[in-house]
């Protein structure tokens, strides 16, 4: 079978897999208070590419083959990285209409219940880390690590740290600063978590860190490049609104040919990291291609 | 000494003790990035009661007597309380400038960092939860009922309950939804972590939760009462605003003179599930005392 066929055949094996067990935890539409389920399920339900459970699963998939106890970590970092897109898009924050091609959630919803959704969803995934059949040891690890990785020392001052930069003069140690704690964090933590619940040894872990900063860094360059080079309707969320709100991005400190090089190179750097693993880490060298050939 | 005394003197040594971990567990004002640190410090030490953490240790040592594993529960208690509201108060939802006498998180520090400074505290209530120096098992069943009760089926979808009664017609059975979710739910969670993580036999959480439910309610029915009956000055949030929003209260559903008839009631309920526990008892009836009869 011919590579990318492989790939998009497993990506979507796999994302039907966690879409089962979020499906099977969220509360029905019709449950009440209604509009609260209807937010919940509307983003997540969204077209996400599910990109981060599907790392996990990967990751996992080095080291064991029964996928049903990771799908839950899994399904549980796609609600964590949700949450920061409904939060993201507040208007208290980023004030963006539109997420994926479809309206985003406050835009549907209103703002009060955007913000309960995105809470409900954060709350959620920790309940979730805790359904996941893995021995008690190992779900304490996750949620103590999940927290840690979400809170005012991670995600949380990474996503500060972008409001702060707006309008400020482009500078390259803030820059890397806030996509270290915003995007490459929580790419880091989806691969470790798959790493981690499957029973990596240290050098393993390393090794997926270094694969998991390089993709992130990668992803988030190609993403400030779509922002510019994109259109509404490929992209699926409003253009340019980073370079209007003066927003730090990479083609805002480097220019737009040096950050496509440098797209690459992390690329580069992330497939080199996977050497460690052999054949074995085919799709996520695959992967390491689609983040940055994506145009969308 | 007279109980008065003995009750005031236990309550302030607890809130000392809480207030130790929440600063040992939080990042210092002037970690970067401040504002967010500062947001958080600056609502969680905003001279609040620490009423639920007192619970929860309180329940505690009707089977304990070191305080130090479960003063880290209750601590996370209270940056789960702090968080709702932090997210209750902002303009999307409740609106209010005040809290607890001071300018509430985003009348301070702006919409974007309370927004972020409540998730922060819903994430740091998790991971405070794995720092407490408890059994794995205990703490995993700690993880998974606070997710539980905090989310899309608990105080949040109280919360959603109230944002959706505003302006409709007072109704007793959506009321007692509201508060069942909202206010009792967070009081009874702190009771039975208590409860459970020293180590309460079935009968024992039954009567707790018995307790804690009318406590729950007498709280609420007073924190109505006053927000009709109290001055600015005394209360130290927004008043009327319940009456204004045309929220459902106690008072607006049942009249003022049945409200305060029906707080005692539930105190005499709440003093009487207590019974179980006999003497050991002593200062968690004296709360239910200083919940009802409180003039702030």
């Amino acid at each position: 079978m011919d590579n990318r066929v492989l790939f998009k055949r497993d990506l979507k094996e796999k994302q039907e897999l966690v879409n089962i067990i979020l499906d099977r935890f969220l509360p029905r539409k019709d449950e009440y208070p209604k509009e609260i389920h209807k937010a919940i399920r509307y983003s997540l339900f969204a077209g996400g590419k599910r990109m981060r459970p599907y790392l996990t699963m990967l990751a996992w998939q080095l080291f064991q083959e029964d996928l049903e106890p990771i799908t839950y970590v899994a399904a549980a970092i796609e609600m964590l990285h949700t949450y920061t897109l409904i939060h993201d898009d507040l208007p208290d924050i980023d004030n963006d209409e539109y997420r994926r091609g479809k309206k985003s959630c406050h835009a549907v919803f209103g703002e009060e219940v955007a913000l309960l959704a995105g809470d409900a969803l954060l709350v959620g995934a920790f309940e979730l880390l805790t359904w996941a059949p893995l021995p008690e040891k190992i779900k304490q690890e996750l949620v103590a690590e999940m927290a840690a990785e979400c809170g005012a020392k991670g995600l949380i001052a990474g996503q500060m740290a972008d409001i702060e930069s707006e309008g400020k003069k482009p500078d390259k140690k803030t820059l890397e600063y806030i996509h270290q704690n915003k995007t490459a964090r929580l790419i880091n933590l989806a691969l470790r978590f798959g790493g981690r619940a499957g029973g990596a040894k240290p050098a393993e872990l390393k090794a997926l860190e270094e694969y998991g900063t390089n993709i992130g860094m990668a992803f988030q360059i190609v993403d400030d490049l779509l922002d510019i080079e994109g259109s509404q309707e490929e992209l699926g969320k409003s253009i340019g609104k980073d370079r209007e709100s003066g927003k730090m991005t990479f083609p805002s400190v480097y220019g737009m040919e040096k950050s496509r090089q440098m797209a690459d190179d992390y690329k580069q750097a992330a497939r080199q990291a996977l050497s460690h693993f052999g054949n074995k880490a085919l799709l996520l060298n695959m992967l390491a291609d689609f983040i940055v050939d994506r145009s969308n």
